[in-house]
């Protein structure tokens, strides 16, 4: 018997992993070696790129993907799968090999993000806990980075937990960090994977006080001038005059959360200039997506904050990933490539292997997937596949908050390559065209 | 110092939910008692009708939230607040009273969901839990709800877990059970909330095995003909006469994974009949939303299994609920009414106290909520809140697996006491009228 496992994530599992593996071992296919591809068909309708996340996050848990007494247990009582699959899933761990593409890397159509080389039925089981992870996580990192984009250079705070599942907002505010925000207001993701935390106070506080004056002392006396203060709860020009009557005018910011943005903006710039509180910083709130932080790029706004549109995706909360068995081991040992045939769900069978070609002023020009054992030695380009696990065991460098920071440079470096194209918010098509090669 | 706390929920919290609190115990105003009031402004454009889902979680979650050493040390070293307010924190737990709709009932707009009536400091510090769970699992419990009546008495599953982040998932089985859905694939709301698992095989499975006939024996050797065996994955005919030589004319169901099912399922129930297979079911599974269900609804389909869009809520991933302040006391202890004055978020201040209103024929006709102390004591219809947590304890009925029984039930009862109209998929007006009445 296992001793049990605080933080398993075995369960978090189709139940038809466990009874492919159950048959497959019972017809002793489940050894044979196979291939498992993590790629998605489309981007997102109309999107130029994405951004892979959720890669650190996810080594992690399948590190944790332990069967524990509890899970076995609620396996064998509600008889999902028989007594000798019960003690094969007693003694997993995976201890197959996992590359794929740098967490914070851009990606395109049929990109081959995560590859899983191991037995089937190692690799099988944790289609779910990877296509979750990924599928969430990327959704949001393919969004946030086009809020960034169209911010031009002002900082954009991610603050959408309220708008997620409580755990998918730890995972959403680490993210839509790698995809370049600046900050969240989620608390467990600044402990969890280091992402630095802002936030102030909400309209409540005004509210709890018997005056806007009484509130906003209340804050800067705890806070400092250097805070931000909500001034939208009542009438935005008393609000205003309020913050800098009571803060001085090395006010930090004032925050609007409400009304039409666009005019209100200048408007409160104004009058902050003509209070002297000319340092003072405007952050904008309202309900924000990448369209209206561009259409406030004229504006005198210093910064944004972001709450649903980022933590659902803008429109797409799930990125589209599938997880297909690409490639296995026959009878004889000999390894042959399969697909689906199916015509509206195509898949490439066999070994990828990536490269995004770069010309000679080094901006990207296609996703040349090599397809075979291994890519030519010769190719040009930069290969994207790096090694995430080897033999079950994670590369430490993409873990934890290190982890983060290392994708958030990332990040920067793989958006930095694409052609300006990509970085419009109108749809079109992906911004470098996919191409497969044979070896 | 406390012992670290394996599930502490605390730090899945805004920062701003701290830093008022930090502000509010150095002004002397945390301990001001108050009524927070969770509600949507509106219902997801064009719903009829919404489904309230998360509250059982909900109630386990808030009991969780507690601080230990790990996250009050996180908040120390961060600055996140004083050392007043980290003595304080130390020492929290939920105190107040928690009224709310039960989980499984019907809500409309501006319907009051939860109430929460405590000090200040602890009511605002749940906003962003309850926020993120409330909003999640409400979006996935009212797309759920409309394909259970698009399908017409036909079972319909969740599959959904690999389109959302993997602890959403586990919240969207569950909320979809509450809705009506008759089973999940996700295993760990089998083991936490007793919900109903399914599941048998994916193409990989076919795929590995060197014929479909091999991969199909494999899987009747184990799981009996009482199977569901997928037959699209090479050729539907083909795969539907291999299905029924190997498991017999006993087979259980095939499934339909890709394709134009609207031709597919008459065709395949044809040679099904035809092979004398008569009682073998057809399950479909392909990119199923609510739309796709009631148009397969004259094929002869047996059941449905509905992956993204369930667990995306079906276009609106968070259903759009606030968490405000509506009363408050002053600093003598008077009873204030409040609310945001902002013309595109305006909030109904007081206490509210709403009843379903029910016409002879036991039909639902107005959603009343009386703003004031109590309901007047002669007041028609069915009162709508119930008490959830009282001096900070959850009234156990609504927990665990139990709960989730409950709630599936009362989703029965409320909802067959709508209007005919509310079950209709195309946009349209709330079902029922939302009226204020002061008492």
């Amino acid at each position: 018997m296992n001793a049990p496992l605080a933080d398993s994530t075995a369960l978090l599992t189709d139940r038809y992993e466990l009874t492919m593996v159950d048959a497959a071992i019972r017809a002793g296919t489940h050894d044979r070696q196979t291939v498992f591809e993590a790629f998605g068909r489309s981007l997102p309708h109309g999107r130029r790129y994405g951004v892979v996340a959720g890669t650190g996050r996810l080594l992690e848990l399948i590190s944790a993907f332990r069967f524990g007494d509890a899970e076995l247990d609620y396996l064998r009582e509600n008889d999902v799968v028989g007594g000798a699959t019960l003690d094969w899933l007693a003694d997993y761990r995976f201890t197959g090999q996992i590359r794929g593409y740098r967490e914070g890397e851009a990606y395109f159509p049929d990109s081959p993000l995560l590859v899983v080389e191991s037995s089937f039925a190692e690799g099988v089981l944790l289609e779910t806990l990877i296509l979750s992870v990924l599928n969430y996580d990327t959704s949001v990192a393919g969004a946030a980075a086009r809020m960034v984009s169209a911010a031009r250079g002002r900082p954009v705070a991610e603050m959408g937990s309220r708008r997620t599942g409580e755990r998918s907002a730890v995972a959403a505010a680490r993210a839509a960090y790698i995809a370049g925000f600046g900050a969240t207001s989620n608390l467990e993701a600044g402990r969890t994977w280091g992402v630095p935390t802002m936030g102030t106070a909400a309209h409540a506080f005004t509210m709890l006080h018997d005056s806007e004056e009484e509130a906003f002392r209340a804050q800067v006396a705890t806070l400092g001038a250097g805070t931000t203060l909500l001034v939208d709860t009542y009438d935005v020009p008393e609000g205003v005059a309020t913050a800098v009557r009571v803060a001085g005018t090395g006010l930090g910011a004032v925050r609007l959360d409400s009304g039409d943005l666009l005019t209100l903006v200048g408007a409160v710039r104004q009058q902050l200039d003509d209070l002297g509180a000319t340092g003072t910083r405007i952050t904008v709130t309202n309900d924000l997506d990448e369209y209206a932080i561009a259409a406030l790029a004229a504006t005198p706004v210093d910064s944004f904050g972001v709450g649903t549109s980022v933590v659902t995706g803008s429109g797409h909360p799930a990125a589209g990933l599938v997880y297909k068995l690409v490639a296995r081991e026959d009878a004889e040992g000999r390894w042959v490539s399969v697909a689906k045939k199916s015509a509206d769900k195509a898949t490439h069978g066999g070994r990828k292997h990536p490269v995004r070609m770069i010309d000679s002023s080094g901006t990207a020009v296609t996703e040349t997937v090599f397809v075979g054992d291994a890519a030519p030695d010769d190719a040009p380009g930069r290969p994207l596949h790096v090694e995430l696990m080897a033999d079950g065991a994670a590369d430490e460098r993409y873990l934890g908050a290190a982890g983060v920071v290392a994708a958030r440079g990332h990040r920067e470096v793989s958006l930095a390559e694409l052609p300006d194209q990509a970085f419009r918010l109108a749809s079109g098509a992906p911004a470098i065209p996919t191409v497969f090669e044979a070896v």
